[in-house]
């Protein structure tokens, strides 16, 4: 399915105002509020969430004091200079290890996502002892965010759950997605024709991702921009990020 | 450094017309052609560039009726089910082969970039038999046509050439920076602190590749918008996206 792109463009407008988020908060509420306050209509476009924000209104927090670490998180830990119990929430959160060294872990999750540390990250708050893990299921909580936003008014909006990832054979981090709704997250363009007639080769480009990384530029993490709404592109179709995966058999970097 | 954006966010703006570019062509010309035509002033932002068109205008082209396949070719295209000639021109771009199999060849090329055919693509205008490779120094192109732009009145901006990438794990291709000038490729935010007085975590944000991704958005690949210019970043600091490649010692994927 193809998207639909304004001729002007796109904007990526960063939504102000969204602050600490508590569990149980409802973050439709927190995001509709500052979408209001930065003079964003919810309409017509992709709305990209820093899955930090999903996972504290969750309650997806471990409070490392309450973990006890096993023998392979101790023996990590003390081979890669880390603290056992976040070592431990990791192992917790992994189904494989992919790959380790130069003090890296690289965890495949029981989503299948693979990236550093099974995306368990540490709260920087001061005085606090907290791992934040990743959502349950990221398209699930991209879904309900959507639906609960509807509700609230929002109209013919996709959502895109992201999170920052390290790549091989490259320095520096890019916001990837993680989770999405209202949008398919490859766009296939093989047989369509460009202008002049010919056939593009391309094949399917990722879209979601192309949105994560894009409204990434906005989000740099904890800086207090942790939602971007994207207008000029009008979502449709659907399809899960978790669909994305590639088949480990066809995979040939495991 | 920092990278300084805009209170509003981001513009991705697509540059029209500019059409099939052909070898000694001046692109400085063409994209302020385009940008004029298009409404965009090229002025405090990024300018977005395709590999591709600049490829074609370096005379980066070869007549496979012109190639003789190696021994080598020949097996792996006979093995693979590719054009021989095709694969010699991506052995000849290539320093090491990474991975094979499944039908894809996934190459180091001389630059030190991995990606699938070494960067090689086949142009698919009906009738030809060329194969389009990689400018031979993608950061040296930047830098080039940074500057031809600014003798012809652009202001404060940097150029981000871009090539579609696949990626390990997950379907789909994204856009990444091959080459850069006027910009840092990675923004370092370790150090400074969020609205709430505590330290930011992030490392290292892959800047030029979020760009590179948030406008591949527009530039779907042949599809006639080879550029686009992202206003609301005032660029800043400079550095060789060649810069960004891994030390092979301490990559995990090798």
């Amino acid at each position: 399915m193809k998207i639909q792109i304004d001729e002007a463009g796109l904007r990526l407008r960063p939504l102000y105002g969204i602050g600490n988020v508590e569990p149980g908060d409802d973050l439709s509420k927190i995001i509709a509020g500052a979408a209001k306050q930065s003079g964003v209509e919810l309409r017509d476009g992709v709305l990209v969430v820093c899955q930090k924000i999903i996972s504290k209104a969750d309650g997806r927090l471990v409070d490392l004091s309450t973990i006890e670490p096993s023998e392979e998180a101790i023996r990590i830990a003390g081979e890669d200079d880390k603290d056992p119990r976040h070592v431990e929430v990791v192992l917790r959160e992994t189904r494989k290890i992919v790959r380790r060294g130069h003090g890296v872990m690289i965890c495949e999750t029981h989503h299948g996502y693979i990236c550093a540390n099974a995306g368990v990250d540490l709260s920087n708050a001061p005085g606090e002892q907290f791992a934040v893990l990743l959502p349950i299921d990221c398209d699930v909580s991209a879904r309900a965010l959507k639906s609960d936003l509807e509700h609230r008014g929002a109209e013919n909006i996709a959502v895109v759950v992201t999170d920052t990832f390290g790549r091989p054979w490259r320095e520096g981090l890019v916001d990837m997605s993680v989770g999405s709704a209202g949008i398919e997250p490859i766009s296939d363009h093989r047989g369509e024709v460009d202008l002049a007639g010919r056939e593009l080769q391309v094949t399917a480009t990722a879209t979601v991702d192309q949105l994560a990384a894009g409204a990434g530029i906005l989000m740099v993490k904890d800086s207090g921009i942790p939602a971007v709404f994207v207008e000029g592109l009008a979502p449709g179709g659907d399809g899960a990020t978790g669909d994305m995966l590639r088949d480990p058999a066809e995979d040939l970097f495991r």
